[in-house]
């Protein structure tokens, strides 16, 4: 089933037993594949007596050091987070609508990941950029204390629910979508180029990266796509440096 | 707020563990009222560990002997059931459905409680037949082991979300997107620019605008976006003119 093709990711989990009873949230939901970035305890008795018997999602979880390579194969990648302000820069879903979008995306056979932050802080804003997309679990303002393996269970629940009933879409453009990795690339490049011709500073670099990947994140860009967008940045750098040839 | 008149009920929970995490579930979702039908043990102090801050909902749990004490006053008595069967006694909805159906009575200042069995055995027939629907979570047919407090945490959700005064979170960014002029203004601005860096050759334009159209015009570009794209494509420029005054 398609619901194979979801990856929760989850970053630096401090307590073991979290770690088991959102295997064990996954599994209720038909989820299997769990990514662990930096677990602070991991393997650990108290994650298998929380799985369930869900210990196969622990056993075949990957441990990885950096969201990057958590998410290096994905095409579609979701972050979750605990507040929702609207001056964010993200596309922002709530739990439901984030199922639909999932289950659209899996129907096209894309890879998902969510990513899950540590227990008290979340997030980083370094891995919420590279996040396309944002979903905010609207709890009571007063008491949003969501455990990290109930925003899996809620979510998991709304990925099955968004896969339930995925209606076949005939009209496709087929060509495959590149994967955060490429896009990855591609920021960094683009990132280099800026910053030669001085648009953006390193020194203060505002929030011009997030915004820029805020904005080609939404396009979902394909193979060639790619290479045009690669092509043209280095066109603008190559003018550069075919300049500063001419002048040596 | 309407969510206190949802009253959930757990029957003799084994584990006080899950009568704390249940207390959580409920109060990040705005639900306040627990009443416990002859719990094995409590109050107890891995209630309050798993609680986390939700205490004041175990402080104020109510404690009877039966099922019929605890829905005496309500109006709306659901029930969940681990297993869904087309059975001709009873309503069954999925927990959005249930959220939905929730929210009307409360809009109409009905009572609701919600009923969650024992850990492993769920609901006897007697108790069944107290409910006048049941709620059915659709789990993963190989794997329904779904926690309790889990369950309480999908349904206390979707109770949320069924409440009127809960608005969905569909924000694809609240900012105006620029209209097609725009855009032309913006593909004529890089159009320019990738001629004068030699990526476009006019006499052989091959399909490069509209390709790049074709991408950018699945953005929906934003305004503060639009004075980014057009700064980038500026500074790319920009560096070339700089150059060149130097150079003159």
């Amino acid at each position: 089933m398609s619901l194979s093709n979801i990856r929760i990711v989850l970053i630096q989990t401090s307590h073991p037993g979290n770690i088991g009873s959102a295997a064990r949230a996954m599994k209720t939901m038909g989820l299997s594949e769990l990514c662990l970035v930096k677990p602070k305890r991991f393997p650990a008795p108290e994650a298998n007596v929380m799985s369930s018997n869900a210990e196969d999602i622990l056993d075949n979880a990957i441990i990885v050091d950096n969201l990057q390579q958590a998410i290096a194969d994905c095409h579609v990648v979701i972050g979750t987070s605990a507040r929702y302000e609207r001056n964010l820069r993200w596309e922002t879903f709530d739990p439901r609508y984030c199922g639909e979008f999932v289950g659209k995306a899996l129907s096209k056979n894309k890879k998902v990941a969510l990513i899950f932050g540590r227990e008290r802080s979340g997030l980083t804003n370094e891995e919420l950029s590279m996040c396309q997309h944002l979903v905010h679990i609207p709890t009571n303002p007063d008491y949003s204390s969501l455990n990290v393996a109930s925003a899996v269970q809620i979510l998991s629940y709304e990925c099955r629910m968004g896969a339930k009933d995925i209606k076949p879409i005939r009209h496709e453009l087929n060509e495959e979508v590149v994967s955060a990795e490429d896009m990855e690339g591609f920021y960094q490049h683009l990132e280099t180029a800026l910053i030669e011709v001085e648009f953006l500073n390193p020194e203060n670099p505002r929030y011009l990266m997030p915004r820029l990947r805020r904005m080609y994140g939404r396009i979902n860009v394909t193979r060639s796509e790619l290479s045009l967008l690669r092509g043209m940045v280095s066109a603008f750098q190559g003018r550069k440096f075919t300049r500063r040839n001419k002048e040596s």
